[in-house]
């Protein structure tokens, strides 16, 4: 019952942060900072942290940053930090969606490696220009589809790619929510707000939101690839401007079968992202609020019960573990765990090292493709249900 | 904790039953004949078991069946029970699928009712005939739509007919198992030969054994009627000639969506038929496998478990529970619900009374709904899972 | 998935049953007849179903006993049966507590086997002299802990009789229940009022009623013998007569160490018998709410579920299951495997078969086991929770 | 869905901390750390961290200690950081537990504040003197009892301590684990080494390690004061110097009963920490391996789930809940919430504010209590588990 993995990292050399967005009010900006603290491989040192300059510096001043680092803009945040000596070496993008293309941008141009919450942005061209800017530059871009953190996550993927499924035939992955079960936009809640406008959100609502994050999970854990989908996305809350169900036929490359379905309308449902895997020797389902828990289903024996860092738990789950069996990890301990990675793929670079090669945080690249994967519901739905090759 | 319901109906005329199918070795037969004896409202005094004129009656002599009234033809069972002093009043057919026409349109022409097992028939046009005939003839054709025969299924169906859910906007259902996922149907196994070929289980495999259980829970339980799906069937399975895999979206009529996949070859699962239902003031979630729970979540309240016979279980449940909560009722009890019911309208007819105005258990236009579910889902998907009308 | 087992035991021959007690509105009488009946082993041919004789002829009628078959007194039941021609081989017991023993002897005097409801009787002296009797008379004798029924049990004890779980150490078995929360013997609830009372249920209430089924299932899947206990009896609802709430300490023969704890009063709880068995190489758990599922956990190996039926599921579970895994088999099937236990044994003596050697259901000593447990826990608790020796 | 109670409790004054033990190899040192992190409360300036101390050295670089901060002994440790300017105000003393007096009473003498982990001591004559000790100095003390650090667990508290319960009747707590199932302190674990050794464990092996976190909790939660135990422990692995089974029954001052059960023998459970508690109106259930999730079983009504920050979820469990329901929060966070409690006090002390009135956090006077209850544990198993009042 020694801690491993997570828990001893908390050595290695910590990595200069700054934030934009995340000021006071905000849920994900905070779950960003406690992610950046919990192995104690970040300090917090600029930040602009909101748009209201008022807001801003008493966030600043709140978390504790220096005077003179607090931005009202983060064009000026990115222009003088590139130029400090202790700036800022990665920054965190945690404003509403319509912000995360500028302000990636800005901080690219400056040099700055990139921590950018989902989804990564609008359209599939603004998703482009960003992929090749931080290729050009030779920069790091996160994307923070964090359920990819959980350490139980991490042991289905090994155990997919590694075989144990057999061939993979059918993915059944769901995000259920029932947050705007009512018309929640328009009690001045701020989250609802921002989240159901076309503006600030994209063309994608619960499908941008979370459907997104389900995409991703199927992908990350089989390494399958999407071929075509058939998307049914609906509003049922009335005047409500965008998707609140989605209902997608997946298929996938190889011949795998999908269905996907996310829904922001499902009572007595909290967070209840599901991911269920079924091939020809096996099957897999994990549940993201219960996720130190792996259920492996091997074709014609008794279903076993993995947890994370018990038995059958393997060497990859353990590396983003810090606490024994049975002593419960969650959603903060996993997106920490993405935060770590970043931090050390920095280090690597920053000691000359080439960063770990098989880098397990999502990268621009899931960026893009879960951009692709928004427009192409969209698209879908809009043509009346038909399918659409991505 | 006094018994209630269907405990104390042991009373009430028995009725006299005949059998098609369910010699020895077959699996619905033996479940058909339990369900008739459990509450004590049959007394079964005919069969046609086999088609194989030694093993039908060597099952007649294991079943206690008069010398006489074990036929080896079911033309002439239905020829002579019909004037027997104490011919069957009622008979179950429980052959594969593909005699269900012939068998049940003899019985029906000779005047006796009939329990038949599902899918119903192979076509619309068959179904349609016998719809008529047991019209014309006044005569009580039931289908073991077994699955709604469970109290918590019957509750659910209250609440969600009661307006306890709100409007319902999205149904989930689902039925997996994984007994195919290997080629069964090569091993000799006489239950996987019929239900993969298509000259004995119809056109359907996966969609037209378990997919339209699935179905009818579904409209049974929120009343709902489908408008048009768009199904995706696949055969995993090299060689197969039916489907395994069935996904299928839904959209019923009043707007509300939703999702069906059912599975042969999903591995750890046994018959993991489950639904869920959302509206705007709550969701359901009812679980066959575990099949005295019912979960209700009213929006913005804690969920609760709502027990068989326990607090929050209603009189319409009450009517087909046996023994107090806590005491598990199954599959046999709730197929048996459906058995007594027939027997009540039998009874009732035979006294004269007309029978119960609501009756529970699915007839002949339940079928014939099954059966138009399966020819427009294996339409859908031979076009390539376009959206078809129903 | 062929059915198995119970399922295609209708054959065999059937038993001419009579019944004791079990008129209208009692609950264990009708849980007996279903269980005689479901696989179709049993004629039930008379009964004294009341000591109201109104009451007993209304029950009579309608179970369809033949006139002259009812009887308003069982000591005339006994006396007349024995001499018909077809008279009851069998007489099940099913009235309150106090009248097991008066009735099982006028039975066993008259030649008849017997079927009881537990607790035997009230004391360790009666029931010796019935186990005495029936040996004399060389009578078949089973006592319904039922739950000894239950496929997985029946699994649980076959693993660890085995050695799967290597030396038993611990064994934690409880069974709340919340139905006497309230002082519901107040309210006229029959069940209530004679469970709660002295001179009809013995002196144990909840220790007689539940805690000596919790006590035999503990001793049914381990093997073994105890041999001492500390018990502390409870009282807590204000004037109630009888225990409402035990908790004991238990010593084992050989050095394993259990707790027993059984509640009338632990709102929330239905009849949540549960049992967990550890060893020096593994543990089990099961669950009387969901009897279909069994959690093997063999040390170091990630836990696995065992269901009836399912992969690692034995031909001990095999030959007491009716329908395939995933169809759940409930509390009246393990009923019924008790009944048709009894039915095998009752047939194999008429064809002058020895019955079987390993007889499964429980048997007149488990009997006088359970009274001489139930004497010892109050024993005990009166003596200020003190260790006394079995 | 907006960030709540410790989410944004960032701010505050941070806490000047040092820690003795915790070296590398440590499990529970970076644990603290960890949660001292978390809310971003304290930050970590000086530590004896090994009593190697070349381990001590390595230790403080691989945590970013000062030159001159870290100490070879923590009575050097205590002394000279009385007198820095910026010495610690608070120490988390993390050894083996034979050493947490003397460290505690050389800190405590210094002026410097203490969080210790379980149990404090190894006898309550020393456990008074720390008391006596820190109350003379006015000197906060917390004890690690980590558990009641879950908001649900706060949650639980207040409904008990508020009547919903009605009068509480009984209290089932246990608490097993299977890591000790086999000898594993022959193999040099260093965790089972020393928690197996009387010399560094105390009298208690399981009932000191985990059996007086089950007690704590169940204390914590009904607020009701343990009045005599009846304690039967076992060694069960051969050769074992400590008990590593624990069963103990409760009697409660005002008439309530319990039962406790702690295990290091038991395959199949991690860290399986779980209570239910019941009273005259209603029943709770929780289980520290799902710590999200409360039952409450009001009395003949469903039962109710509820989730932390969910419907049903109070003001005391908001406070120390930093994201919203369905995003799972776990051990760590729940030990944070404690640290982040005691960063308060401190806090509210430099500022001359009395530290909060109700303060949550498990002090010495919760310690003298656990040490109280392992003694009268040994102290009753060793009489032959016989009755003994606290």
């Amino acid at each position: 019952m020694t801690i491993q993995g997570r828990g001893s990292a908390e050595h290695g050399g910590r990595v200069r942060l700054g934030m934009v967005g995340g000021g006071q009010g905000a849920f994900i900006g905070a779950v960003h900072r406690i992610a950046s603290r919990l192995d104690d491989r970040y300090r917090l040192l600029a930040g602009a942290l909101s748009s209201d300059p008022e807001r801003a510096l008493a966030s600043a001043r709140e978390l504790g940053l220096a005077e003179g680092r607090s931005y009202a803009d983060y064009r000026a945040m990115a222009r003088r930090e590139r130029r400090l000596k202790d700036g800022i070496e990665v920054v965190s993008i945690v404003t509403p969606n319509h912000l995360h293309f500028p302000v990636a941008k800005a901080f690219l141009q400056a040099g700055i490696h990139v921590i950018c919450d989902k989804p990564m942005v609008h359209s599939s061209r603004e998703a482009r220009q960003l992929q090749k800017l931080a290729k050009t530059r030779d920069l790091l871009f996160a994307v923070t589809y964090n359920y990819s953190g959980y350490p139980m996550v991490r042991q289905a993927r090994d155990m997919v790619i590694g075989g144990e499924l057999g061939e993979i035939r059918v993915v059944q992955v769901e995000y259920p929510q029932d947050w705007l079960t009512e018309k929640l936009e328009e009690s001045g809640q701020k989250q609802a707000a921002w989240r159901t406008d076309p503006a600030r959100s994209g063309a994608g609502g619960c499908v941008g939101d979370i459907g997104t994050h389900a995409y991703h999970l199927a992908t990350f854990i089989t390494g399958l690839e999407l071929e075509a989908l058939c998307a049914d996305l609906s509003r049922f809350v009335s005047g409500r401007r965008l998707d609140d169900n989605v209902q997608i036929l997946l298929r996938f490359k190889g011949g795998a079968r999908g269905m996907l379905w996310a829904s922001q309308v499902a009572p007595g449902n909290e967070n209840a992202l599901r991911i269920r895997v079924f091939g020809s020797k096996g099957g897999l389902s994990w549940s993201q609020e219960d996720p130190n828990y792996l259920y492996y289903t091997p074709f014609a024996e008794p279903p076993r019960r993995i947890t994370r860092g018990g038995s059958g738990s393997r060497a990859i789950a353990g590396r983003v573990t810090r606490i024994p069996p049975g002593h419960p990890e969650g959603y903060l301990e996993g997106f920490a765990n993405l935060y770590s990675e970043v931090a050390d793929a920095i280090v690597a670079r920053r000691e000359g090292r080439c960063p770990d090669a098989d880098v397990m945080f999502p990268t621009v690249e899931d960026g893009c493709r879960g951009v692709a994967f928004i427009e192409a519901a969209v698209r879908s739905s809009d043509r009346g249900a038909r399918w659409v090759k991505m």
